[in-house]
C-alpha cells in the first residue's frame, strides 16, 4: 500500500462501492465524492420527508471503507441493515436514518459524514459532490423522438436510449471539501458505475467539473464490465468513452482500465482511449464467478501497478 | 468514586435517567435494569411494527451513562435525537431505531444493547428486566368502582386512582443477566420514577423479584419529589412506600432517600420507613430551580455517603 498517494474516487451506488473496496487496499488517503441525485427507495423517501441530500450512496461508500476489525465490520453491517416490515419503516436502511439524524443534530453535512466515518473506523473520507440535493434530467431517444426524463429512477428505467444528462438545478454548488480533495489529489478515478446517473453527474457540477479539469492529478477511468439495462443498453466500451467525452469535451484521461472480457476488438477501444489522450490497460479485473462485478483484489492490484508506474 | 461498588438501578424513563446520572458519579460498576412495558410513542410503534422490546427507556438509560468526552457526548445527543416531520418518521428517536437494527442484525437483545453501550462509551451496562415485551395492567378505582386498565399509556393517563399493577403476561421470563446482576450487587436502587409503571413492575417479574428478595445486596429506595399526575395523584411519600410493600410484602429495605421538601411530617415518613425495616435519609436532592427533578450531583453525594457508611 502506498500510504502517501492521494486518490479521489467519483461515482455512486454499487460501482463506487466496488472502486472503494479496491482503492482502500491501495492507499490510506482516499476520498469518495458521491453523486447525490438518487430519488428512489429509502433515500428518495428521506429526501422528500426532510429535504436532505439522499443519504444512501453516501452510506454505502462509508460502509465500503469500514475498519478491518470486529468493530468496523459490525458497525458496517449494522448501518447497511435494512428494515423489513408491514409498517412505516419498511425499506429504510438504518444507516440512512443515522446520517439524517447526524445532519439534523450537527447542522453540518460534512461533519455528519465524518462522524459516521469515525464510527465505522473508515479508511478514508466520504463527501457529497454537491451541498444540495440534485435531480438528473436525461435526454432520451425513443422511436426517433427525443424527450426529457427527470429523476434518477426514471432515467435508470426509461425504455428509451439515454443520450445525455444534465442536472436540476443546472448550476448546483459543489461541496467545497470535494473540490479541494480533487485539486489536491494524485489520482482521480471515474467509475465503474451507472454511467449516466452516477459517473457523469460530477462533470455537470460547475466548480467540481472545473477542478476535475484543472487538477494536477492524473485521471483514470474504470469501465463497467457490462452495459446496464435501461441506462446503457447495447453500449460498447468505446461508446461509454464517447459519452464521457461528449459531457466533458476537453477532459484529458491518462488511463482507462477495462476488463479483458469487455471487448473483442481491443484496437477500436485503444483508439477511443487514445482519443482522450490516454492509454488502455486491459486486465482481468472481473469477479471469477462470471458476474459483472469487479473483484476488489484484482482491481486493486491493477490500480496499484498503474499508480506506481506513474509516480 | 468507589470503583469496586456494584450497584443495580431499577426503573425506567426520566426517573431512571436521574438515578443513573447520579450513580455514574458514585461507581463505575453500574447496571440499569429497565422496565419494558412502554406502549406509547416511538417505542410503542416499534413494538407493534417489529414485535421487539420497547427500546425507548433502554436508549435513555444508555444515554445517561454516556462517556464524558466529546465522543460520548456527541453520540449520546445523536441517539437521543428525535425526528420531526410530516412523514413516517415523525416522533421516532434515532437511538430507538438503531437498537432495533442492532437486535435484528445481531439476533441478541443483550448483545445489541452492549454494542450501543460501546458506541456511547457507556459507564455501565443497560439490561431489560424481561426478555419479552410486557404490558402493565392496573387495577384502577374511580367513583367507588374498580376496573382494570391495560397498557402503560392508559395507566399513566387514567383519571382513576391506580391501586395495584400486574403484568401481562403474568409470568414473564426475566433477563438472565439482570437476575445475575441483582444477585451479585452490593446495592440495588429502586426509583425515582413513575411508581406503578416504571418502579414496581420489576417486582412482578418472578425470577427478578426472587433475586431482589434473596440478594445479599442492600436495598435503597429513592422517593419521587412529587406525586405524578394520573399515576400517583395526591400520594404522600408514605403512600408510595405502602404501595411498594403491598407489591412485595416481604421485601426489606435498608435505606429510603427523600428530599427534605417532600414532607412536613418527617415522623410519619420515618415510621413508614421503619415498617420496611430501614432508615430514612432526608436530604436536599432536588434541582435548585424548584422543578421536581433530582440534581445529579446532590443525589450522588447523598448516595455516596450512604454507600460508604454501610460498607
Amino acid at each position: 500500500m502506498d500510504e502517501g498517494l492521494k486518490v479521489v474516487a467519483l461515482g455512486g451506488g454499487h460501482g463506487l462501492y466496488a472502486s472503494l473496496s479496491a482503492l482502500r487496499r491501495v492507499t490510506s488517503r482516499l476520498t469518495a465524492v458521491v453523486t447525490v441525485a438518487d430519488d428512489g427507495g429509502s433515500s428518495g423517501r428521506l429526501r422528500r420527508e426532510f429535504g436532505v441530500l439522499p443519504p444512501g450512496d453516501l452510506r454505502m461508500a462509508l460502509a465500503a471503507l469500514c475498519g478491518d476489525d470486529e468493530w468496523g465490520h459490525t458497525w458496517s453491517e449494522v448501518v447497511q441493515h435494512r428494515f423489513r416490515s408491514d409498517g412505516d419503516l419498511d425499506g429504510h436502511a438504518i444507516g440512512n436514518l443515522l446520517i439524517v439524524a447526524l445532519w439534523e443534530r450537527l447542522g453540518d453535512t460534512v461533519a455528519g459524514l465524518d462522524w459516521l466515518g469515525r464510527l465505522l473506523g473508515a479508511h478514508g473520507r466520504v463527501l457529497p459532490m454537491s451541498s444540495v440535493p440534485l435531480d438528473i434530467a436525461a435526454e432520451v431517444e425513443l422511436d426517433g423522438l427525443v424527450s426529457t426524463v427527470r429523476g434518477q429512477v426514471a432515467c435508470a428505467l426509461t425504455p428509451g436510449r439515454v443520450r445525455a444528462i444534465s442536472l436540476v438545478p443546472e448550476d448546483p454548488p459543489a461541496c467545497p471539501e470535494a473540490v479541494e480533495a480533487v485539486l489536491d489529489a494524485d489520482w482521480v478515478v471515474f467509475g465503474p458505475g451507472s454511467w449516466f446517473t452516477s459517473v457523469l453527474p460530477h462533470l455537470k457540477v460547475p466548480e467540481l467539473a472545473e477542478a476535475l479539469h484543472t487538477t494536477r492529478a492524473r485521471r483514470l477511468v474504470a469501465l463497467n464490465l457490462a452495459p446496464q439495462t435501461g441506462e446503457t443498453d447495447g453500449f460498447s466500451p468505446q461508446k461509454h468513452l464517447e459519452v464521457l467525452r461528449q459531457h466533458a469535451p476537453s477532459l484529458e484521461v491518462d488511463v482507462v482500465v477495462a476488463d479483458t472480457g469487455v471487448t473483442d476488438d481491443g484496437e477500436e477501444l485503444e483508439k477511443a482511449v487514445a482519443g482522450l489522450g490516454g492509454r488502455l490497460v486491459l486486465a482481468s479485473v472481473a469477479d471469477e464467478d462470471g458476474s459483472p462485478r469487479h473483484d476488489a483484489q484484482r482491481l486493486a492490484s491493477v490500480l496499484d501497478e498503474i499508480f506506481r508506474a506513474k509516480r
